[in-house]
């Protein structure tokens, strides 16, 4: 069975967005993973179908109401004892997103993906049903969508059939906690600036050296922490 | 003058995409930013537009080459010397994205914003045309443009007339370097849950202090790494 991305979101129609275009939007064709995208709209009861309300205890902003997203969470699984699948809310106050975590979900059944409002989610539906609160960075989004669309993109790349098999290679560069050495192609010289000589110098011991050097260098001068974070 | 987003990619057809919906849609139709998305590929000459080549010195992956990229900046801005907007890219290897960063983009005209391909960009064009490296997190996308989408998402949503002023709160408490305490709503009661006494106390004083304990205990555990920033 392939991978299963299930969203609930109040705005229906930023998707597929760019996940239908280019590598995502083929795999999607080709069944590499399916996508269904739910109105949480839909699962509010009343004439008015109210999703949200004032904070307890005041303040600005409003807040998605339990009942609902629960209800539509529980009705999204086709039966939520057997949907093994984890359940993320994406949100600035979650686990911070890295690669390590895109693999593990590529590597499971899918997820059901809740795109939260700024202004928060009650918190009883967050712990009645176990949600995972995910962050893509830390800055603020005007909502859930364009996290979730990062989020499933950086998945669907690692599934299989997906991308061709010299992407793993690139991955775990990566992974290794170095940022990517500089890239040069043709032509040799352009605007006066020439690609470094030992690229052209087919000493392959030479560049793999040049690059490994100039990742280093490029990762202590922009990303010290990730230095640090190698070291532990 | 409002802030102008222009994009260069090789997939026009992702843009607007979430950014055409709600918030960023409404203020797109309103005037309060504008977005033009350019093909790259329309700045390549020969019969092929051939817009990527081998990497030099080996390896997998294409990678996007100077002339073209460089052509496609030139002819983004109207007067390439009179255009003050930064010429971003986004990219794994950047600056990480953070709230501060996107309120200085939100302070300024706009920005030329060049959507990378993974494998990467000639470096040579990168230190020709000043690009600044943007990353919006620590994990692989296949392409630049939900990056894109994510920076302008956040921008969009502090530029003037887009929200309600009471955001500009909610937003320092997430540039205090704190993650948000919990939200809840009506009912008092579901499923067994009660909504914490305090916040329907009417004792502003101790809800206040009630979240700033509870939002000072979730980043302890979740991101340490924001305490010890805070402390700096």
């Amino acid at each position: 069975m392939s991978f299963r991305a299930s969203v609930l979101t109040l705005y229906p129609e930023m998707f597929p967005g760019s996940l239908g275009v280019s590598l995502a939007g083929r795999a999607l064709e080709r069944g590499d993973w399916a996508l269904d995208v739910h109105q949480i709209r839909d699962f509010a009861t009343g004439k008015h179908h109210v999703v949200d309300d004032t904070p307890a205890g005041g303040g600005p902003g409003m807040v998605l109401k339990a009942d609902v997203l629960a209800r539509a969470i529980d009705e999204v699984a086709d039966d939520p004892k057997a949907d093994e699948r984890p359940k993320l809310l994406m949100s600035p106050r979650g686990k911070q997103l890295d690669q390590a975590m895109v693999r593990d979900l590529a590597l499971g059944p899918g997820a059901v993906i809740v795109c939260g409002r700024f202004e928060g989610v009650d918190e009883r539906v967050i712990e009645a049903r176990g949600l995972q609160e995910v962050s893509i960075g830390d800055y603020v989004l005007s909502g859930g969508e364009p996290a979730a669309i990062v989020l499933l993109d950086a998945i669907i790349r690692l599934l299989p059939g997906v991308m061709g098999s010299d992407l793993s290679e690139l991955d775990e560069s990566f992974e290794n906690g170095m940022l990517e050495h500089p890239h040069y192609t043709k032509p040799r010289e352009w605007e006066g600036r020439e690609i470094p000589p030992v690229l052209l110098s087919g000493d392959h011991g030479a560049i793999e050296k040049w690059r490994k050097e100039k990742s280093q260098e490029l990762t202590a001068r922009r990303r010290p922490d990730l230095i640090e974070k190698s070291k532990e």
